[in-house]
């Protein structure tokens, strides 16, 4: 069964952006981590059994200030737990959507990752992960 | 302590968006609903504690139709349950975010709604959500 693992949002400033956000949801983040293979920080709030991710772009031609700069700050992509994310890959591929890569990847929080093209999900980037370690 | 409730995607075509969602997330929508005051159709998808919103605008003049013409589909805004609207209300009001409305209206899925306006948030529209039953 598909859980909602996080929803990521793309935002300019991380330092601010924190700030806001631990005013609004009414807590800190419980940990800040770059993802150099993505050229990004993150930084992550607990909210039930689902987290909400800031994501700001590092280093020049990072796909956050690439979305940013289209679309503006906002959410960036939804992210659904699943328990066999190449199973899982394997029967969306057959349904007709289309992945952005062959392979999980390694992601943020511990995670292998894959992403749904937007165009295959009603304008939606949605990413499968699965977690590295047992839960 | 918020817990995510739902996101809700802006989507042009119930129909066609409803048969995509049951295959990407393998299972079926649980309820659909008519939101008349708020000029939408709605259908849920239960993923873990929270759920997928898909929302269509109904009659002219709706906001769904007003998103997607500026923004196009995706995702609309990101909802979280809360114990006490009125009291989170009162306390992002006093942190200064800026909320849509002064008290709480009947959203969908029996819910007291209110929502927080997308510039206090990094470009994320929020909507908090309490449930009109005990659970």
């Amino acid at each position: 069964m598909y859980k909602i693992d996080h929803i990521g949002i793309a935002v300019k400033d991380m330092k601010a952006a924190n700030s806001l956000y631990s005013k609004l949801l009414n807590c800190d983040p419980y940990k800040q981590e770059l993802v150099v293979a993505q050229k990004v920080l993150t930084s992550f709030f607990q909210t039930g059994e689902s987290k909400v991710e800031l994501v700001a772009g590092q280093a020049t031609n990072n796909p956050i200030d690439k979305f940013i700069e289209k679309k503006g700050e906002g959410i960036h992509h939804v992210a659904f737990k699943v328990d066999d994310i190449k199973k899982e890959m394997a029967r969306l591929k057959a349904e007709g959507f289309q992945l952005l890569s062959e392979e999980p990847t390694k992601g943020a929080d511990n995670m292998w990752v894959c992403f749904v093209h937007p165009k295959s999900a009603k304008g939606v980037l949605i990413e499968l992960v699965q977690p590295m370690l047992p839960e």
